[in-house]
Parts: C-alpha cells; structure tokens; sequence
C-alpha cells in the first residue's frame, strides 16, 4: 500500500499509466466497460480530459459527470455516462489511493546537512534527512526514513519514529515521543509547558512547573502552527492514527484517543479525555476536565463545558445535544415574532378583562 | 508614491522637514493658514507639540484639537482652532502618507549571508537581502528588493516577487507563488497541506494528498503565525491586496478576493469563495464550499454556514443578517422578561377561566 | 526563593531528599506528625508511594487521599488519613513550590555557539547562552543567565532583561523591550506590525505604518505561537506577573496591568486597556478600545464589544454580567417550552373570546 503521509512535496512518477484493471486492483474494485483504458492521472470532474480518470464523491455531480471528458470515473454503483467505471465502496477512498500512486512523495537526499546542530549522542536510523539549521539535542533518537525540514528543533530526550515528517521550523521541547509515520506540520510547537500557576500570598501567579511530556501515536498528522502542551505530572497523549488541524490548542494532560479528527482553531483546555473517531469541530472550544465519548461530534464553534456522551452530537455554547441546538437556535430567530404574540396576547386579555 | 509596505523597520530620515505647502502637495490637499509652517514630524493629538502636525480623525476629539501644541492639523473640513490646516477628504489617509514620509523603511543591506542555504537553480533578483538560517529550495525564484528575514524557508519552486518582505522564521511549501509588494509576518505558513481525509476500510483515515498550491497576489499582507493551506488540486487563491492579520486560517481551495480584510483568528474552511472588499471579523468561523458575496461584512465571533449576499452584514452564530442579529440579542436579553410576562398571562387566564 | 521561571527544562536534583520539617520551611507551613518523615518527591495522590509527598486540593479528594500511599500530604487543614500533614493556608502552592525544589531548572552551558549570527554592537550579559542558530540584531542587549535557544529571532535594538528564557523561534521585531525573568515559549511573535489600514481614493487599503513598540514587563510569560503587536505610535504594553496562554492574539496599543492571565486562543483587538488581576478565558474576543477593569473576569468564549466594569465576571457574545448570561442561557434551553405556553395561551384566549 502507498504511504500518502511520507512527506508532501510530490512529483509525476515517469511512466504511472494505469488500465482500469490494474486500477481496479490497486483500489480494490471492479471495472464496468473496457478494461484496458489507459489512465494518465486523475482530475476533478471538471478539469479531466482524455486519458484521466475522475469520481463521483455525491449523486448531485452525475449530471456534471456525465458531461466530463474524463476517460473513466470511480463510482459507488454504475451509472449511465458512457464512460468505463471503477466500482468501489467509497469513491473519495478510490480517489485518494489512486491520487497517492499517480503524486508519490518525494524526499530530499539522505543525509545530514553539515549546517545542522547536532548535540551529544544522537542516534540516527537510515536513509535520515538531517537539513540545515536543524538543532537534535543531546539523547535524542530518529528513527529510519524520517525527514526533519530546516529549522526544525528537537529538544533533548526526544524521540522520534520511522517515517516522519517534520516540516520546518516545528519545535520540539525536551523528552517529546512521536511514533512512526507521523506528519508535524510547519511551526507545530509540541511539548511547551501546561498553562498552570496559583496565587502566592502576594497574589501573584506562582508557576507550576509543568515536568511531564507530550506522547504522539502512529500515523498521526499535527496542523501548521498547531500547538500541544506537556502534562504538568505525566502525559498529555495523542492516539494512533488521529488527525489535527492548523492552529488549534491541546491543553496539558488532556488524551485524545485514536483516529479522532480536530477541526482547526479547536481548542482543548487541560486534563480533557476523549474517546476514539472523536469530532471536534473548527473553532470549538472545550473546558478543563471534560470527557467526551467516542464517535462524539462536536459541531463547529461549540462551547463545551460538560461531558459529552458516547456518539452524541453537540452543537451551541453552551453546547447541546444538536436537535435542542436546531430548536433553540430557530426559536431564537422566531424571538420577534414570539414577542409579538405575547404583546397581543395581553392586549387581548386586557381587552376581555375590561369587559 | 510611498509604499509604505516596503518594509516594517523604520527610521527618521535625516533631513525629513516640510511645510505645509509641501505636506499638501504630499498628501493631496489644500492649506487653511500659513503655508510656510515648516513640521517635523506627525503625532497624535496628545502626544504633538512644536514642530509636528497632527489630525482629526473623527470630530468627537475636535475639542482636544483644539488644546493639543501641535503645529497644524490635517482636517476634513476646516475647523475652528488657531492653526494652520491642511484639507484631505480621508485625514487618516493624510496622516498614513505622511507617517511613511516622515518614517521611511529601513532596510538591510544587500546580499546573500553566508550563513543562508541555497539549494540549486535559485534565481535571486536585483538588492535582495538574504539573512542568515535562511533556507532557499531548488528552482526558487526571488525578485528584485525583496528581503528575507533569518529562518525563512523556501521551499522547492516557489516564486516571490519583487519589493516582498518576508520576516523571520515565515514558511512557504514548495510551489508557493507570490506576487510583488508582499509582506508574510513571522511564523506565517503558506502552503501547508489543506486537512482532507477519508474513512478507509478500517475506519481509519486516509489522507487525500493535497498537491494543488498557494498563490498570493500583489500587494498582500499576512499576519504573524496565519495559515493559508495549498489546494488539494487547483489552487488556493489570495487576491490582489487583500490584508490578514494574525493567526487566521484559510483552509485549501478558498478564493479570497482582492481588497478583502480578515481580522485577527478568523477561520475559513475549505473551498470558500470571497468577493472582493469583504471584510471578515475576528475570530468568524465560515464553514466549507459558503460563498460571500462583494463588499460584505461578517462581524466579530459570527458564524457562517450558509452563502452571504453581496453588501450583507451579518452577525451571530449560526450567522443572519445583522438587523435580524440586533433583534435577536435585544430579545435574548429580554427573555426573563418575556418568561415573566407568560406566566403572568397564565395567571390572568387561570383567574378569568375560574369565573 | 526558588525561580520556576528561569527554564522549563528540569532535571532530579543529586540528593533532594527533605524530611518534613524541612518541608515546613521551604513552603511556610506546620508539621502535624512525625517531623523526621524523609521525601524524596511530590506525586499526584494516585501515583505517589513510599517516600512521596501528596497535596489535597479540594475537599472531594480526602477519601482517594486515605487510599493514598503517599508517605504525607501537604494539606490545608489536619485531615483524619494516618498520615504526617505538612498544613499550609494554599496546598497548591505548597505543591508547586516543592516541585520546583525537587526538580531544578538545567539550562544549556553558557556561551555563544559559533553558529549563531551577531550583529553589530550586541551587548551580552553574565552567563547569557546563545544557541546555534540565534540572530541578534544590531543594537540587541541581552541580560545576565538569559538563555536563547535555537532559531530565536532578535530584532536591531531590542532589549531582553536577565533570567529570561527565549524558546526556540521566537521572534521579536525590532525594538522590542523584554524585563526580568520573562519566558517566551516557541513560535512566539512579538513586535509585528499592528493591523492598521485606511481606505485610499481607489478603495484600497493603505497601510498605517507601525512605528511603536512593544514592552513586556518582569515574570511575564508568553505562550507558544502568540502574537503580541507593536503600536502605531507609542506602546503595546503587558504589565508585570501577567501569563499568556498559546495562540493568543493581542492587537497594537493594548495595555494589559500586571498579573492578568490570557488563555488560550483569546483575541484581544486594538488599543484595549485590561486593569491588574483580569482573566481572560479561553477563545474571548475583545472588541477594540474596550476597557476592562482590575480583576474582572471574562469566561469562556465570551464576546466584549463594551467596557467592563472592575471586579465584573462576563459572559456570553455579546457578553453580559455572568448572572444575567446564567438565566439567558437557562431560558434559552426553556425557549420550546415557552413557545408552547404561548401557543397554549392563545388557544384558551380563543376559547374565551369564542363565548
């Protein structure tokens, strides 16, 4: 299987033509049509033409389908278009392994830039791309295939997997894990200090200094900007396999269980714990010590202040389960008219009382 | 013209007096007094005193106009205060333009540090400043003027114009292209990969490669830490002087239009298309594929999840137009009110129905 | 007095071990018990073991705390557990304060790494470290113990105290004034251009040059990748002992008194002045040239459009006082029940009227 997430600068493979059968093997479907049509890349539907091959992500792009000079389409069910089709399950899926095999990644050349700052005892796996003005600590560990962009920092301690990518200028504070696969986009701080401080007797905010560390599982992919703050005591986690946007905040101690995805501009205070195939909506923000249950969903700009079952949807700040979201938010805009009545209402009622 | 984008270090010029006739010439007015006032330098109306000219900017602060030392005043209409006048339909703009004559940018000197990576076939236009950590990729092209702050990186094939300034640690992914007069604030990432997945057969999600890019036209400004995210396919597009503040995002595949302002924490999903003039509020949320239409007006904190007619102002989240969002609050805050006013009704009811 | 802010990087001291006694001293407490106990660290009540010192915070932990095999607890009063107390009037503190004994700051060796880049007419202070990477400007004085980690940006002219630290690629723009004992985590930018424009007669947006500055007082922190503008003309100014949670954003000519806490992703537009002791929580937008008084409080998202008053607590957006936004939101979630008691009100109305 191709590896989308080696590194995202991509070229043209030399020769990546592909027939539709071996198309439908590489993403696991069957052809409808000729076989042997030759497939050169795949394009939106509106900018394929011969020799490309498109896909129908929803049922309203048939008629616009239909229309496409695409050679060839992935789609769910056949349909009639006059075009030789992929079936597959999940045509964005089919879309995406072929968009991966047609753009694979390149890499820079092996190797450690003598402009890097290298510290003591610095292990370094195979075919490791070291650029220039990257700084390893002291201890620190990376593993096989992995490509640390310019400007890179990796504090001492840290440890990081096969097959990442960190793009420039991501920061790692000291003693930071990542497992392998994982993409660190650029600026990503990881592993500053927790937010965490009491008042003195003077009043003043005294800090608690903040010794845990950030844990980072397998195939996970951390937003341009985006940044994810040590445990005060322990670990703030990340689980294998989930994705996060640009600029969003994950507090200390908080664990954010795998394959859950965070919307950018999210914020998660400290100390939170969510489940697995979480949703956390652009710009939402989410209050210290909260739970929210696996397969939950949190619609965008929600504010959550509580915790958050298993496979509900959220939405409002503060947040509710949506259908209360979708009652309230229309009452809200029927406010005027609710207004209105209740004025008229008395109006009547002083009228009858009068008599 | 002055353009005061040139750069943001600035310095006195060494002989950078005029008089009023000059300052009128400057900045497009008429003189109300003596001509021959020779000023120094312009201030704010508290702070002005001899030698400085300051202005009016709304007339609410004519009466501390008329108490400040300053030598003269930039004004809309002629006012009433014992000092010389310089008449401009917008003072601000009057102001703007004289704050660059008396405040011209400072720019390094030319050349490219030693301590600066370039990678092969860079191109590097006339007076370009490369600073030291600067990382340059193969095939980059940089224009004439342009200055590259310490810890840019560039990466494979991007293209910058002339007269651009791009300030410490800014990041462009490969084939990035921007325009002339550009300023990319620190920490600025553009090109980063646009956040697009799709459940596999596992439940896992795969990504869909983003190999589309970033193009910014000319006379753009980027905030500290923003994200503008590449295309998938195709292109994420910044029009021609279009300015961002800090830490907004622009998720792949927008369209933002020339002339348009996004403030401060703004967020914009994938696929959007804005007009040109439009101007977004901070910390807005706009959700994916919504268009907003020229000239209109998102206010801060709104949410949009629907497409915004040409010259619309809205507000409140889910967003409507602002008249509707006015009401809405009002009556938000008058609900105790109306509560109180239904349960008197029941009563009144209950005591005509006992009857 | 221990300095927790001097560096986040911590390591076990040699020989740590205190017994209670010593204990009492460090954090101004009374022993209740054995005063001889010896401890060698400070866990949570779940973790710690034989030779631990524990903390009860709230009252809700006592019965964990029983369960407890911490050696003694620092507490707030004596408490029925079957264990040495060390009793202070803030547990917390006590906790944090012990902490920063057991696990001193470590910080690089002092000196300049030759691959880091001077300019002109740098002034360094006793022990100062720059690391690889570093760029200082002309003009930069940079205090005693100050320690400069990789990739940190120093504008011409800037002047960092003693004891700060500058994690790895922070930028400050030229001129900024830094006090004692501040930290910058990674990524944050200090010092760029305020967001000020002015429409020319074209309707484009004409750039109001930037030329103040910002200064940040003594014990400031200052979270990874946030934006701090520099003014117009004057000051953006955070006051002494004030923390700055990540990715927040605080606009040109703000003024923010002295031990105020800005969390996380909070947006503060221009010329805001914010009194000693505000909370701004997370994601709050403050609308520009609002005034916010001495230990006023805002919650969570919420929206300041007007000045609020000292000692207020706000919420909401727009905000209001936290009891009025308390019944709002309360009625809000009751608005289905108060439009079927309006619809119920009209049918009996109907029904009398009928008679």
């Amino acid at each position: 299987m191709l590896d989308s997430l080696k590194t995202r600068q991509r070229q043209r493979k030399e020769d990546p033509a592909l027939n539709l059968k071996e198309i439908a093997n590489l993403i696991g479907g069957t052809v409808r049509g000729d076989e042997s049509v030759e497939i050169q890349d795949v394009r939106s539907i509106e900018d394929a033409g011969e020799g490309h091959i498109t896909f129908l992500s929803k049922p309203k792009y048939l008629e616009a389908l239909s229309r496409s000079r695409a050679s060839a389409a992935i789609v769910q069910k056949e349909v009639d278009i006059g075009k030789a089709q992929v079936i597959v399950a999940n045509p964005v899926l089919g879309f995406a392994r072929l968009l991966a095999h047609f753009h694979p990644a390149s890499r820079p050349k092996p190797g450690v830039d003598p402009r890097a700052a290298l510290g003591e005892n610095v292990k370094l796996g195979k075919n490791v791309v070291v650029s220039a003005f990257v700084s390893l600590g002291s201890g620190v560990t990376i593993g096989d295939e992995t490509v640390l962009y310019p400007g890179a920092v990796v504090g001492d301690g840290c440890g990081v997997g096969n097959h990442c990518v960190l793009h420039p200028n991501v920061v790692l504070y000291p003693g930071t894990v990542v497992g392998n696969h994982v993409v660190l986009h650029a600026g990503a701080v990881i592993g500053a200090d927790g937010f965490g401080y009491t008042p003195d007797e003077q009043g003043r905010h005294f800090k608690i200094i903040q010794i845990g560390r950030v844990e980072i599982g397998d195939h996970v992919e951390v937003g341009a900007n985006t940044c994810i703050d040590r445990a005060n005591l322990g670990v703030t986690s990340i689980g294998e396999g989930t994705k996060i946007d640009n600029l969003a905040q994950i507090g200390h101690n908080c664990s954010v269980g795998p394959h859950s995805i965070i919307v950018s501009q999210a914020g998660i205070a400290g100390s939170c714990a969510l489940g697995h195939h979480v949703v956390v909506g652009g710009q939402v923000g989410i209050a210290d010590h909260v739970t929210v249950g696996d397969n939950a969903s949190l619609m965008s700009q929600t504010g959550i202040f509580r915790d958050v079952e298993s496979g509900a949807i959220y939405g409002g700040s503060p947040g509710v389960p949506h259908r209360e979201y979708g009652k309230q938010t229309a009452l809200i805009q029927r406010l005027p008219e609710l207004a209105d009545k209740i004025k008229a209402l008395e109006k009547r009622l002083n009228a009858i009382e009068k008599k």
